[in-house]
């Protein structure tokens, strides 16, 4: 309860889009009794990836001719790859840094052990593990409380950021570092975490920042470079970041940019596909090329893809009847996705009451609790691994090379049987538990898939619950820590246990390495349910075409058995986080509500001309973050527009943009008239008799004047009255655009205003980059000294707005608003009726999954 | 000119859309002058994707609980299943009979080869192969002389339609069988032509049709499956057939997937695009299945994957030295790639020229002038084979058995070695241009990618040479034909030139297959210009995840190069045909007009209620495919709807149909009362004092009648006539809706219409099913018996139109017209001005590039 109380805190001092009406409270209300409905929270904003072209927008663009487009493009595809290249190198630093303290870890506490195994002080090796395990895991839980969000592996966080909602300080360079360097100490501390989904992260965060080229962690990082400065820019390298995460991680290009289409497209964006792909490729072969240059001295070849790979699957040459999978294998692969998937459901369940526990016990205590809890689970983690090496494992024969002694089988084995673990074991047999624990995690995995001796169906089977346990616990801790590595783990013992099973008590003739990354796949896929990318990023990880059919039949089998029950790791952890994520599409039943049924039709709105005393207290007393633009209609509107300018300058305004057929013909006939070619003008000059600029403008005006409205208050000068009726609190008003909350402090801030008696046009004009200077922290309207500023001054916002945003009709139904908000990835959804009066407006809260079943439920009460 | 002349002609009868405005013929006018410019026709219609919800609709929509929505996502899976399933085994049709032709041909030519050459009766071999080869080409010419669409490779066609394009006939029956039959005689008869690109318009017709369940080839074809009867599900459909298609050709399924995105895609349908990736599983698995075991006996493995795949790239063993590529190898790659730009640009414009002169002098002749040139080529072809094999081919050493005799490589070398030609070569010599020439294509591109032995410089340039000019006549010759395979081989001779060149005269320690991948990929790069989809294709074929950065690097240089000169060979085919197709995104400099600019503002529109002699005017007397549901306004409608019903009836509409705030808020405040915890409905009861009711209606009927229009004729009977000034023709119009011709004609043909003295609640009322019944082709109104229909009848649309489409406002600038024009796949988008008025709509002919090209320069003309 302790996390719902925060949550409706959050409500209190939410500064997103508009508060929930009454009428919601009551029918949310109901379901909050539930302990298992987390609302989603309104302290997020949302990215604004339409692209507002405003006047001075258009400024910007008349100066831009072909040249300056491509000079435009081409600083983009250099800053893809200068990302690509960046998170290339992240993943190096991390991979080295982790390689460098697991290898000393391992050789200072294997030597003290194969010396201890004789003496017998044991003791004394586990003492050496806990303190170098207890070290590390310290500095990454430290550096972890420098910032919060580094925690975790950082999708769930990406995942709503390309969604569309911005999550505070995720793509700081301060939670850069944190997040590089923790990982790199939990990973080598011997947390059952993985390298993996940080890396996803690292690079997003270098793809938000590298095009910017300042920081707000350090003020002094700041060069003139006035491009991209936008939501829509930042969230495309956003996107191309996390594509080259994924790629660096897995050595898998294709299937990172199919990572970041999947969470993060809007529209299918050809160009932006393109630069995404190079840019994974670029970290994929940055990684690879030093790798290689380290690892092996080969300066200028390709061998080693990505930070994790699964080595080759091949048959051994001589072997004919050997095949990696055949139809029949198929039947089992998909009794193993059922299997992953009611696994992966019950790591999700228990992980989701261990966060709910943590969210109400351990996060509102003092800080350092969460560092204890790491030390916690890393003594237990450690205790774990020393001991079931210790005391667990069998000592198996090492068959493999009496068996397929061939030369190309040879290489591939010769690395993997240089890993394994002979504690306790002599005569040519090794520890089988000692293997798979006392390894770093990638090891174990090529053991489990290219290690020919057997593994014991009993080690398998314990270090299979052992590991599903402490990575459950594991995952939340306040380290940073992926989890597809702990996870293939898992399900690769799995694999190779009904391997196992098939081989020995059933002889099949089966491969084991492909039953093995079957259950991987087929745990990852229950745990995490993500579905094309996954399926691409396995295939590209075992570089083998082949696999694809098996793995994408076990992942499909997996989800669709884990969704019966729960949701995926990170939905759950980001629905925990309350971010009001919107899904891929509504369910069909949601069609029988309407935009109207989920607009909000409170409206806090500004005139085209509005004085500023009546913009600071708008901006001071509301918290929206745009302000649709409207203009009222009232009978006497050509005698009320005498007395007062500002009155005056607004009818103007509304009379000047409305286009009318006819007046729109007559352009055409008079362009056609002025066009020399044209022979065909006379159609035109048939009808235009009399003059119709004259004639135009007066209809224009009559039409406009003949809508007028009973209300006395036209154009206040403040917010509505408490005292008003409801009919004059929602009176009709015409919209004419929306405007930003930030844009119109910069206005002010910038002095952009004209007096009463002077003409609009005299008000000081701001360019494009005056306007984005400040992006991505707008100053705050309670930094602006009022004293400077002369109340009665008028800001005329009609050459700032957004004059056309993307609109819907209140009858439009929820499936084709949602679409058209996602796809478009909206921030403000404009309302409007068919006689263009603006009825209400739409966020992102009124079309998450929650709101709408909500408002269902309303639906089906009042029918 | 001939083919302009065409296009004139076809204006002319042309029935999408709009017509032309005088003016913009004008303007385009201009333009036609120019030889080199085609205008994109007018009598191709557009899908409709966007989803209509009409009143028919949600009567579906009630009766949909989730159990039936899971049925119905269940019988989508099965189907794509089953596609992809057709797909492969379609694949497994043409592979079996080419092979077995081409077997066929090959021994007995070969045979007699041998003998010959002996006895000197060279000329009889030549003429068994000349009457072999064009026996084949005979039957397949005369095969697309039944279904013409069939002929080429069928891509533009089905890019054509992703893009949301109805090419009439392409995805019929009849073209399917003229299709993959036509396509396997035209190979097995030589032809230079592959069979991937027949293989893609084959999925894609099975990806239309097999869902349909009838047929209009075969009108026995018919069960009853009311499923799936609309453009958006046939064009997902048909997406997952394409997908299919390139996964069976290529034994790519990523790859096939990537296509269908990147040349159909609107918004990123997560769902779909897994059901696309299981459709080329699917494919390629079943492909895979039974060509293994069919070719090698082995049922249940699966070794095969593709039509065409390059084998494997693998370093011998032993060589330690020996690197795929490396990072200098990379520097070649770019030139490779500037170079295959250059020829593919020159490929292109041959083709465009050839194409066109093709369409001026073949095409307007006697049907079997085209048999004739199919003839002509292939015997041309057959004679460049016969002669140059015979007498330009050098005897080179068989190598590479001496250097590699390790295992691994033994088999692929066998495999290689088993397909060369020796003819008048002994002495373990073979004869290089033979063994180019006298193989099936992809053996020959299996020679060059694999054949460690090297072939001639001179063999190869020559091979190239002649390879690329006849290749060139072929594509477009009337018989089905794919150009992947002809331009992966040209492009390999020359990859294979360059690296024979380093490594003899510069002595470079290169691998050779990769740089004849590497060829292969700039030349076909540089001729269809594709991009993400064709890198992935790439690398699935190889089947080698680290040619990924060199691939895409080549693809980027070759299309960069070749944009410089002209489009991509499909792109050019398709602006040949006049398809208004819709590019990515519009250029920077567009954002210039507005929707205002480029919207068609001559309107013909329908009342919400009309007589049917008005509707059957309408629809006789124009040909557009969607009409505007409008009302008008006037001052003394109270008076004036006592008098007739029409008017009254439509009055009503209007007034019920326009949604205030106030009327909003009072309906929940309503709504609050009745629900039963709320504690809060005395915020609103506060402010409704009066009854609400009645004077809301009171308010909204004022609002309302403040609009009145000057003109007499509301709502007539008849379209608009000749004498009306212009001020009358475009008085204001409030937009209420779409509905389409389709639509009209089938409420007219059902006759849902009621008489004059009934209420409007009498109209009989059609269900969903016989709305979609007659999909997809619904009677024309030429069909309709006028002598049993009352003209005098009203007929009510509104529940049949679609209430609310996406709309944009005149101030709207191009590219966000286009992006929500082509993200949502819209076919009709109105412009609405800020009171609710329509101005305009916005189809696709108004956003092509041609079109918004001469707006842009009438733009700058005017200002």
């Amino acid at each position: 309860m302790a996390c719902c109380g925060g949550c409706l805190c959050c409500q209190c001092c939410c500064n997103e889009g508009e508060t929930r009406t009454p009428e919601e409270l009551t029918i949310l209300g109901e379901t909050r009794e539930d302990d298992d409905e987390i609302l989603p929270r309104k302290d997020y904003e949302s990215l604004d990836y339409d692209r507002c072209i405003n006047e001075p927008f258009l400024e910007v663009l008349e100066g831009l001719d072909n040249k300056k487009a491509r000079k435009y493009e081409a600083i983009k595809w250099i800053l893809v790859f200068a990302i690509g290249v960046s998170t290339g190198l992240t993943g190096l630093f991390v991979d080295f840094f982790v390689r460098l303290f697991t290898q000393l870890k391992f050789s200072v506490v294997g030597q003290s052990v194969e010396e201890c195994s004789e003496n017998g002080c044991l003791a004394l090796s586990l003492l050496e593990l806990l303190a170098l395990n207890m070290m590390f895991v310290f500095i990454s839980s430290v550096l972890v409380l420098i910032e919060p969000v580094a925690a975790g592996s950082g999708i769930p966080e990406i995942k709503s950021y390309l969604n569309g909602v911005k999550v505070p300080g995720i793509v700081r360079l301060r939670t850069y570092i944190c997040k590089v360097t923790g990982v790199l100490f939990a990973v080598a501390g011997g947390l059952f975490v993985g390298k993996e989904g940080p890396m996803i992260h690292s690079g997003a965060i270098v793809g938000a920042g590298l095009p910017q080229f300042q920081s707000i962690t350090f003020k002094k990082i700041r060069f003139h470079f006035p491009y991209f400065r936008s939501d829509r820019d930042k969230r495309d390298f956003v996107s191309a970041g996390a594509a080259a995460g994924v790629a660096a991680a897995f050595g898998a290009p294709i299937g990172g940019t199919l990572f970041s289409l999947e969470e993060g497209s809007s529209f299918w964006n050809q160009a932006l596909t393109w630069k995404v792909l190079f840019c994974s490729m670029s970290a994929t072969f940055t990684l690879n090329f030093f790798r290689s240059g380290i690892n092996f001295s080969k300066w200028g070849s390709f061998q080693l893809p990505g930070l994790l790979n699964f080595g080759e699957f091949k048959c051994p040459d001589g072997d004919k009847a050997c095949h990696l999978w055949t139809a029949v294998d198929l039947a089992f692969f998909v009794l193993m996705g059922v299997a992953g998937g009611l696994l992966g459901a019950l790591f999700n369940c228990i992980n989701k009451r261990l966060a709910k526990y943590r969210m109400r016990n351990v996060h509102p205590k003092a800080r350092f609790i969460r560092v204890l809890e790491s030390l916690l689970v890393c003594m237990v983690t450690t205790l774990v691994i020393f001991m079931s090496s210790m005391t667990l494992g069998e000592c198996r024969d090492l068959v493999s090379n009496v068996n397929n002694n061939t030369s190309t089988q040879g290489s591939v084995n010769e690395e993997v049987n240089s890993t394994i673990r002979r504690f306790f074991c002599y005569n040519n047999t090794y520890n089988d538990m000692a293997t798979l624990f006392f390894n770093p995690q990638e090891v174990a995995i090529h053991q489990l898939f290219h290690q020919n001796a057997t593994f014991s169906p009993v080690t398998l089977s314990l270090f299979f619950v052992l590991y599903f346990f402490l990575s459950c616990w594991t995952y939340g801790v306040s380290v940073p820590s992926g989890l597809f590595v702990p996870s293939l783990l898992c399900g690769a013992s799995l694999g190779r246990l009904v391997a196992n099973v098939l081989k020995i008590n059933f002889h099949m003739q089966i491969y084991s390495g492909t039953f093995a990354l079957i259950g991987a796949a087929a745990f990852l896929g229950g745990v995490v349910r993500m579905t094309i990318s996954l399926t691409v990023i396995l295939i590209e990880s075992t570089n083998e075409i082949t696999y694809g059919l098996p793995i994408m039949i076990t992942l499909m089998v997996a989800k669709w058995t884990g969704d019966f029950f729960n949701k995926g790791i990170y939905d759950i952890h980001i629905h925990l986080k309350g971010v009001p994520l919107l899904e891929w599409e509504t369910e069909v039943e949601m069609d029988k509500l309407t935009a109207s049924d989920i607009m909000e039709p409170n409206l806090t709105y500004v005139y085209p001309h509005t004085r500023i005393q009546s913009l600071v207290s708008i901006l001071r007393t509301t918290v929206y973050h745009a302000f649709p633009v409207v203009t009222e209609n009232r009978d006497n509107e050509k005698e009320f527009m005498k007395g007062n300018i500002l009155i005056s300058n607004n009818i103007k305004f509304k009379k000047t943009s409305v286009l009318t057929r006819a007046g729109e013909q007559r352009r055409r006939c008079q362009s056609m008239k002025s066009y020399p070619s044209s022979e065909l003008r006379n159609v035109c000059d048939e009808h235009v008799v009399v003059e119709p600029t004259e004639e135009g403008q007066d209809i224009l005006q009559q039409m406009l004047e003949r809508r007028h409205a009973p209300y006395p208050n036209l154009y206040p000068d403040q917010s509505p009255s408490e005292e008003w009726t409801m009919e004059e609190r929602f009176r009709p008003l015409t919209f004419h655009g929306l405007i930003l909350r930030s844009q119109l402090v910069n206005l002010l801030i910038r002095g952009v205003c004209y007096a009463e008696n002077q003409s609009s046009a005299s008000q000081p004009r701001l360019s494009h980059s005056e306007m984005t200077e400040d992006y991505p922290r707008f100053p705050d309207i309670h930094d602006l000294d009022l004293a400077l500023l002369n109340p009665r001054m008028i800001v005329d916002v009609t050459p700032y707005m957004n004059p056309c945003p993307y609109t819907v009709s209140p009858n439009t139904h929820v499936s084709q608003v949602f679409n058209l908000f996602r796809t478009m990835g909206l921030r403000h959804l404009p309302v409007v009726n068919a006689v263009g009066e603006i009825v209400g407006i739409i966020t992102r809260h009124n079309l998450t999954h929650e709101f709408l079943v909500a408002k269902l439920r309303q639906h089906y009460i009042t029918i």
